[in-house]
């Protein structure tokens, strides 16, 4: 029998489909294994075909511009533009406001062939910085209100250049789904006077079904109602509302876990692409009690079809504790 | 400027990303023109390798098997289970229910060759006649709240038979999307004692420049704040609440409409895969004043990734003025 399942955060429901149950073994996903194809506008010495630099990590005293680990820079093609006015207007019943907001590109590291899963350590540890580091700065711009930051790998998963990189689009209003999962874990919190998604932790560290992975700070879990096969959660396991790596083992302790979750999902499911998202509360609001920030990694093995679109409900034909499991044994 | 647009019913937000700006042939998707491959399933003649028959069009005084125009067969594996209790279970802080439901095909024709486009008018009219047959029968299931109609149509899209077909999911609860869409429609009705879909429809239809096509009794139009280029609702121009074209021209009129769409997105964007899905308010449900049953339909061209899974925003490169002027141009 298959079974219903009930996302206890924002109450969206799946299906596991056990009759249609599925092993790593059983997705055909495109692996997205690099290779080195023609120009590419993130390779060290192209820097003058991106659009102007935001910031970036080059060696002590270097001046070489095309000397650097990491750069952030402007999306050539943005979803929304930085400079103008935040104008809200009414169309009769409908309602709009302009597109203004950032969106910027990470990339992760000059070389071409690497992908966050084999950088090293430290330069895992550089991107998850840099992601704090541009949260704080674009947190100054008064009209902008909230900041996801993305990573898409692989073409299937909507990467458009090969080279590792993850983006960041700010917004001037706050989402429909963070707003989701603000008000039901305020409303959880309410009730209980604790934190939902502490309440998760705990239970799930006691069970330890769905462990995939941790380390002192940080706990990689398969949530108990996924929408994909193998989706993955990091927390930090001491309660944080905002992305803010610095206490809590630093930087290194999130990119310790982050990098051993996705050599067990390219070890296991053969390099498959892949979307991760930063979950955490909008930076204008004070530390809170209630909400806890976290990492939703996706590898991306399914298709969104008529009856997801439809109903907001997914069928995954992979229990999590069997993906815990698989995560937990594969020799990485 | 890029522009952002809230979607008035569920308060879905979608930026359209005019600097990416799209024209039809912008888009390479992956055309789903049908070829003979092999053994279907589907085919007349294979009867017996589906589960048995639910209901079926044949001829009348016909007895045989394979001389049909239309099919509803359980599917082979579904999501969903017919058979067993429905039981709801907590597991410490979270809350499941056995997976009992329906999950059914409807075989459109018996030309393994045919889509729905280019079916004759009547069959398409039987294909929309048969989903209202099936609705009435499985409200009599009083383990069901909800029936979700929709079509998957080629690979991209999450079709895995090529044979014309649409699915439908009877669910024991009423889908998150579904219930956002009754409450905020509700929420409209109770402030301005009108349905809000009508008064969509009213503004559309006076505006002109989102219209796609229409005929007496049903409109199609470009939603003002689409997720996907080129989605496009159809609506019965008179309030209904509930799935049931009896009156309102009959099945033939909707049947114009939907072939009509079909036919425009098909000539304008070379057979795109697609989904459509019916949107109805739960049978158990009386009839009511402020929700308005309609077909949603999205070709499928753009990508979800990780910005649209983080935010449950759409990025959307095709302004629906544009997307309904080259509609309704186009020659089919």
């Amino acid at each position: 029998m298959p079974e219903l399942r009930k996302d206890p955060v924002v109450g969206r429901w799946v299906i596991i489909s056990i009759e249609r149950g599925k092993r790593p073994s059983d997705f055909a996903s495109p692996s997205h294994k690099r290779r080195v194809s023609g120009f590419c506008p993130f390779c060290p010495g192209n820097e003058y075909t991106t659009p102007a630099e935001i910031m970036a990590i080059r060696p002590e005293g270097s001046d070489d511009p095309a000397k650097w680990s990491l750069r952030v820079v402007p999306n050539k093609f943005p979803a929304l533009q930085i400079d103008g006015e935040l104008e809200k207007l009414g169309e009769g019943i409908f309602d709009k406001m302009s597109g203004v907001g950032a969106h910027e590109v990470i990339i992760e590291s000059p070389d071409h062939l690497s992908s966050l899963t084999n950088l090293p350590r430290k330069d895992v540890e550089n991107v998850l910085w840099a992601y704090h580091q541009r949260l704080m700065d674009l947190k100054n711009d008064p009209r902008l209100k909230y900041v996801l930051i993305f990573k898409n790998e692989g073409e299937a998963a909507g990467a458009s250049l090969e080279h590792t990189h993850s983006q960041l689009i700010a917004l001037p209003i706050v989402p429909k789904l963070v707003k989701e999962e603000l008000t039901s874990s305020r409303n959880y919190y309410d009730m209980k006077e604790r934190c939902i998604f502490c309440d998760i932790i705990n239970q799930e560290l006691q069970d330890g079904k769905r462990v995939v992975c941790e380390n002192e700070n940080y706990v990689a879990i398969a949530p108990y109602a996924p929408r994909a096969p193998f989706e993955t959660w990091i927390l930090p396991k001491r309660h944080e509302s905002h992305y803010k790596p610095l206490e809590n083992g630093g930087f290194s302790s999130l990119a310790e876990v982050l990098q051993r979750v996705l050599k067990q999902i390219d070890k296991l499911l053969d390099v498959p692409p892949y979307n991760y998202m930063i979950h955490t509360s909008p930076f204008n609001d004070e530390e809170n009690e209630y909400y806890h920030w976290h990492i939703e990694l996706m590898p991306k093995l399914t298709k969104i079809a008529g009856f997801e679109w439809g109903s907001g409900f997914y069928i995954n034909p992979t229990p999590p504790e069997e993906a815990a499991r698989y995560m937990r044994e594969v020799e990485i």
